[in-house]
């Protein structure tokens, strides 16, 4: 026999489907979405198809957007000079919070990782090379993650982009700013050193 | 200007009205239901609208069902003599899970609580008593938790019970089981000794 009614127990198995959401929190989540006025219960089950119908990917950046070409391309007060290359998305929402840059981006929707099988032709490269050939882009930007696939990727970036006559620059790694030097690793350590600037 | 497009926006405020779902666990949740297959998230969405279309309070126990009464209430193998009393639905799956009791339940649907305006008409308290009239009742265990609420409604419910000649019990409080005794708050110590028994 089951715990759950059957509505019950197939709601908690999507929500463990869930990053991040084990059994315990989808049995909370799923009590709380029965008790909560049925109106809310109705507005996330329609958010969530809302998302999937309108929402898709800007056909010249590759950011999320529900208009095409998307806000951040259109804005005409951006630095259209500027192209800021991240791996996803949620790389560009949390550059946007900086409030620091304003020219457009180009979201890569991944980086090259021959053990997972992604090459060159599974991100958005070609766009992106297609954009700078264009002409008016005079610097790009590669605010990838320092990782291992990360770096491999900016290096190759790097090496197709030169070669169109664009200054190519990459955002600064060393200590997060409120660290501690004494609690740094050593990567970020030397990186903080071979990325010193005079004062 | 908006960060996110309009219908992840909203996607995204809906989930952070979850419990225990900020603003950061709520924009990777958004941003996994629009990366995930088109069919997960719609069944998501559906199995949240069946969860609350189809689930219900059992008429007779107050346990969340899609059957009336519910499969506890209707399963004959069960000591019909034995009603075991929890605040909420949760508390009843936590109890099922340890496969130990094989009694009916009663759920109250919270404790009597005066600061938050909860008497005892806002609880099944008087559905109880009229199971408990029916006569086949010999035992009512009160499972409540040991908060402030929890306590005064046991007493509450014991001085309504114990006139109708059935045996009222409450389950024990002492150690968790792993617990060390020199972690232990006093209240749970002073509780393990008042419950001692003789082995």
């Amino acid at each position: 026999m089951n715990l759950y009614p059957e509505p019950l127990a197939l709601l908690i198995e999507c929500l463990q489907k869930l990053p991040g959401i084990g059994p315990k929190t989808a049995q909370r989540l799923a009590l709380h979405l029965l008790h909560v006025p049925l109106e809310e219960a109705e507005t996330l089950a329609q958010a969530i198809l809302d998302a999937r119908e309108k929402v898709f990917f800007c056909s010249v950046c590759g950011n999320l957007t529900d208009v095409d070409p998307c806000h951040i391309c259109q804005d005409e007060t951006r630095d259209r000079s500027l192209i800021c290359v991240v791996e996803w998305p949620r790389d560009l929402f949390a550059l946007e919070r900086t409030r620091e840059y304003r020219g457009l981006y180009h979201v890569l929707h991944g980086v090259l990782s021959p053990m997972d099988g992604i090459g060159p032709d599974d991100l958005k490269i070609a766009e992106l090379l297609h954009r700078v050939k264009d002409g008016q882009i005079k610097e790009v930007i590669l605010a990838l993650n320092p990782s291992v696939e990360g770096e491999a990727t900016a290096l190759y970036l790097s090496q197709l982009l030169k070669p169109l006559g664009v200054k190519v620059t990459r955002i600064a790694h060393g200590l997060p700013v409120g660290g501690e030097l004494e609690f740094a690793d050593t990567a970020t350590l030397s990186r903080a050193f071979l990325g010193r600037s005079e004062i």
